[in-house]
């Protein structure tokens, strides 16, 4: 088995490059596994895009993403969960196992958390069922909490794996991505509660780098040139069971100045030096 | 009583004004409490601003910080040990009853999270007992995660406790600031818990606002700027029987750009406002 058998790349890696770039590119280099984002899929069509990553011989990881049902405005919420529900067509007609799901925030002049956490459960309950008729499990995805506020109110695994309970674990599991829990004192014991529950749906990686750039969105470090452990996560995921792919996923606008095969090649290397 | 009455400033929310401007300033504006940074304490000389603040019938909250104990390296490690000594004596000088303490964070290509917090422990057991005959209580405190890697090794309330659990409550306990928790989905229960264990030593008010800025050091928002529910997380403060200081504390360059006594009674209205 090579050893980039479980390696998956994430369009937003390299952004720079279409989808087509980004499946040939794939096949080129023997990366087996890409997780395409909405938009470049919806650009080239679905069913399009759907066969044309199956005649390269590619597997589909994660659809990225679905969510942002955090309004309480009915209309904004109604049409929220409706976009939702065409992500969840979208993964299926992709045959991509997994939705990954960021909950949105906080409105601008929002100060209700407990609020907005309590309609990420009931945007659950809507969607989780349907995802299972498609055979899409839902992944909510923890961004770390310095996107409290704008992105994402799912901060720990614990809350995304208390979110995530009352569905049947083929319909919602969890994201595992050490960019945003590299920090959580509980990862280890989370890590194993996703695992032991079925629930580990997914798990990427970026490295941690500082400083944090303004707005903190493209931050993240190419694999290695931080502080997380990547290897130890990876074993720690691995002990549970998991032997799913490892998605790299790293929005970093350096990296989306170079040459797409150039940096294809050094994520493949930083991937055998750093998680194989 | 004066609603003013669990008031204090931090020196860092007034960074333009001296010791003696922040100390003259709150008696003029009536805010009964201050809790100075060190430099400018040392700067002025310990005793001598021991003397300036009791002369002035103001009451020390606490000392702002020691801490900065996880180098690895034994001669940096033994530095930062006897700094964190003599930062407890400087405490005890001022008659200030707590001295907050920063974990620090990783080393440059460090990634031994799990020693770094190891050695934040090994710190305690060495510098807690010193604390305690000195009549100090040393209040370690959580930073929002995103100063893991450079900062505080120490991000949550839970972790910060367990830290403590160790030592008596008069000698080890816990800073609550909205700042750096009010994402936590545990909040509630972990305050509850400091309350619980006698360990809420301090409790530090700044809101969150958005985007962060480079570094993202110096973006804490002005009290009723941002998404933290303010006054809620004061009620729930209080719940547990805390009665102690409010401690403003914000870093932010737009405050220290304005005249000092304009942004005093700025702060005090938006206390008004947003937390009595």
């Amino acid at each position: 088995m090579s050893d980039l058998a479980r390696l998956s790349i994430n369009s937003e890696t390299i952004k720079q490059w279409s989808l087509e770039e980004l499946v040939a590119g794939c096949v080129e280099a023997g990366v087996p596994g890409i997780a395409p984002w909405r938009e470049p899929v919806q650009e080239y069509g679905v069913e399009r895009a759907a066969w044309l990553i199956r005649d390269a011989g590619l597997t589909v990881t994660s659809l990225c993403r679905g969510g942002f049902y955090t309004a309480a405005e009915p209309v904004q919420r109604r049409a929220a969960l409706d976009d939702n529900l065409r992500a969840i067509d979208e993964a299926a007609a992709l045959n991509c196992p997994v939705l990954v799901l960021v909950s949105g925030g906080l409105g601008a002049d929002d100060r209700d958390l407990v609020g907005a956490r309590r309609r990420v459960a009931d945007a659950l309950a809507e969607l989780a069922p349907y995802a299972g008729e498609r055979g899409v499990q839902l992944a909510i995805e923890p961004l770390h909490p310095m996107y409290c506020s704008d992105r994402c109110v799912v901060s720990t695994l614990a809350q995304a794996l208390d979110l995530a309970e009352p569905f049947p674990a083929e319909q919602v599991g969890v994201v595992v991505d050490t960019y945003h829990s590299w920090w959580d004192p509980e990862l280890d014991v989370q890590v194993r509660r996703a695992g032991e529950t079925g629930r580990l749906a997914l798990f990427q990686v970026a490295d941690w780098v500082t400083p944090l750039p303004e707005g903190v969105l493209l931050g993240r470090g190419q694999l290695g040139d931080g502080h997380v452990p990547l290897r130890e996560i990876r074993e720690l995921v691995d002990s549970t069971g998991h032997d799913g792919p490892v998605e790299v996923e790293i929005f970093n606008p350096a990296l989306w100045a170079r040459n797409g095969a150039e940096v294809l090649t050094e994520v493949i290397q930083r991937y055998r030096d750093h998680l194989v």
